[in-house]
């Protein structure tokens, strides 16, 4: 995996994203352009330096009636006859999405590459929603048992409890911390002050989720601009890719070696790193995977940034707020923007960027360098990316 | 473009395929293990050699309620945490698979990578298969004006009748050379001899387009191995890879400039002639994607081998027979094979590759070098690859 190497010669150089939220009356391809254009626009690049499109989405299938986005994006974005392809990885897609755009750049077969993250689902009703994200699970296996996502990570919330004794409260300053820093943030659609209260009446949904412990489900594109470096210096405040790994692990939390750790994280971190050439107390802060409040303590372990069993006491001491030791979401994370799910990856590197730009609603000072993290199903696949300011 | 030059240094060192027809007792995850078994044995490779896993897959979400193809294949293939993708570009989501396995290889990101199509949609009534394979239109425009695939090749075909004269007698030979090479094709289900008469007896569909001027719906999958050439020099039968072009094009035959022609096919043929360094006339056979009769037509003009309107008379001349002059589809095409549709341009790329080998049913006397074709919708998406026996 070290051969990713090359990957340090890239830079960001354009970010744009819609609001998380509902957008019933734009289409899926309506949004996704939004976004492309934003970035383009924040790029300063004409369009047609553009020599691959990348599309991370998940279910624009079964709840749009829309596939082949890549192609029907290249031709309405007007980009001419560039390769466009659509990946698609469960949650992770729009990290798999960026690091295909990045290959593109490194491999040498275009100098500059855009990724677009895009989904729309908020208009059709839960079931069918429910029903799509389901296609995530091995319906040879998970699907036939009647799991859902949040019954599995109900489930790995239960064991983690019965492992390191992580308890509501420690849970609830995950909620809290998300749904804080959501209110600056003016992509993030569910930003507000909760109690611990508030968070223990809200409608159980799968025990001991709460309403509040889960990610809504959300409208939204967001899209990033990748060229070499050495294009990249005359951009107003280009970011560099120091690494972008994607990584497969097994889908079955019930059967897995450990249903509260998700091995493809694992090795994405330890790769990323490796790849980048740093250590963990390089990283000025995270954007990550937080679908349910509980999986941002399971990720942040697995990341191997707090030993196993630390992660709740962590939030719980504000240690991970965006002015704590380790800053975990200061977006407000998925938590609080929601959870577009092929944009979601595309999105975090957003906020990474306007972090390590200076830029942010929240921001963490300092920023230098920033790691995404983006996981499909229950570590089914998972995408990891680290961005640093070059200066 | 030209920068794919250096793809010229790989190889497909194993392929494996499903018979392509109906496998309702099979999961999709089961077939796409076939086929990837079956090419590993073929490569007689360690799996464990494999770095990248690319599947191509169209409809998957929405008629087998399964996602994150890449994955749970990389898991239940025991390939450990590889990079693992699903890519999508409607009907043409193997050839774009094949592409980017390739990629991964010649980016120096792995020695070994695994390209696997497969779709199954046997099981579903006819009304849901439709509306899944219309998702290849664009919802905002074609897909509200009632639009379907059958619809709209039924007009390129009256209007390649208006302008050239093409007619019924024309077109029937092509649907007759199809479907006697798959007579021979053990992958084939739809082999047979017909007379004139029977295609014109057969269901009007849209008109002039009747039953057998159309593939039919299909479960399969394909999957091919590539290497680098030093690593391939000991595999038995390794396939040289010359070229592997991905374009995008116009989704809007109604509003195209050009209804009976597709510039992403057009573009994507000098692409890959320019990039292997080849003439038109270097070609021993092609492989093209014939979803309807009238299809091969207008692709074999678009790849520029046959002059415009003059591909119907090559046809009716038994120019483009397996012992023709342009030998076309000697698998029988998806007219008899069928139209998995992910794992259609895998399945060509295996049918290139027996030709190649000298082991086909159907073989071309003196197969050097081979082409195949793949396109996605009416155009919008495209991918041209050319094949050669390195002796």
């Amino acid at each position: 995996f070290k051969r990713n190497i090359r990957l340090k010669n890239l830079s960001v150089v354009g970010i744009g994203s819609t609001i998380f939220g509902q957008h019933k009356s734009t289409s899926i391809i309506e949004l996704a352009k939004q976004a492309a254009n934003a970035a383009v626009m924040d790029a300063g690049i004409d369009k047609t330096q553009i020599g691959a499109l990348y599309v991370g989405n998940f279910v624009s299938g079964p709840l749009n009636g829309q596939e082949v986005l890549g192609g029907i994006l290249a031709d309405s974005l007007g980009l001419g006859a560039i390769p466009a392809t659509k990946v698609e990885g469960a949650c992770a897609s729009g990290g798999i999405a960026f690091r295909h755009a990045c290959l593109s750049v490194a491999a040498g077969l275009t100098d500059c590459a855009i990724a677009i993250g895009v989904e729309k689902m908020t208009h059709e009703n839960t079931i069918v929603v429910t029903e799509a994200l389901n296609s995530a699970l091995d319906q040879d296996i998970d699907g036939k048992a009647g799991h859902t996502f949040p019954s599995l990570y109900g489930l790995a919330w239960q064991l983690h409890t019965k492992r390191y004794g992580t308890n509501r409260s420690q849970v609830s300053a995950v909620v809290k911390k998300n749904k804080k820093a959501g209110l600056k943030n003016p992509l993030a659609q569910m930003g507000t002050i909760l109690s611990e209260d508030d968070i223990l009446n809200s409608r159980l949904i799968s025990d001991p989720l709460r309403l509040f412990d889960c990610c809504p489900v959300t409208d939204g594109a967001s899209a990033v601009i990748i060229t070499k470096v050495e294009n990249a210096k005359y951009a107003e405040a280009p970011i560099s890719v120091l690494a972008t790994v994607q990584t497969s692990g097994s889908p079955h939390i019930p059967t897995g070696n450990d249903p509260i750790s998700f091995q493809a994280t694992e090795i994405a971190s330890h790769q990323a790193l490796q790849i980048a050439g740093i250590t963990r107390q390089d990283i000025s802060l995270i954007e990550l995977h937080d679908c349910f409040s509980i999986a941002e303590i399971i990720d942040i372990e697995d990341l191997g940034f707090i030993a196993a069993g630390h992660a709740a006491s962590w939030a719980a001491e504000g240690r991970t707020d965006s002015a704590g030791d380790l800053p975990i979401n200061p977006s407000g994370g998925l938590i609080s923007k929601g959870h577009p799910v092929g944009a979601t990856g595309i999105g975090q590197i957003y906020e990474v960027c306007k972090q390590l730009r200076g830029i942010h609603p929240n921001q963490v000072r300092d920023a230098k360098i920033g790691l995404t993290h983006n996981v499909g199903g229950c570590g089914v696949t998972c995408s990891v990316s680290i961005l640093a300011n070059p200066d």
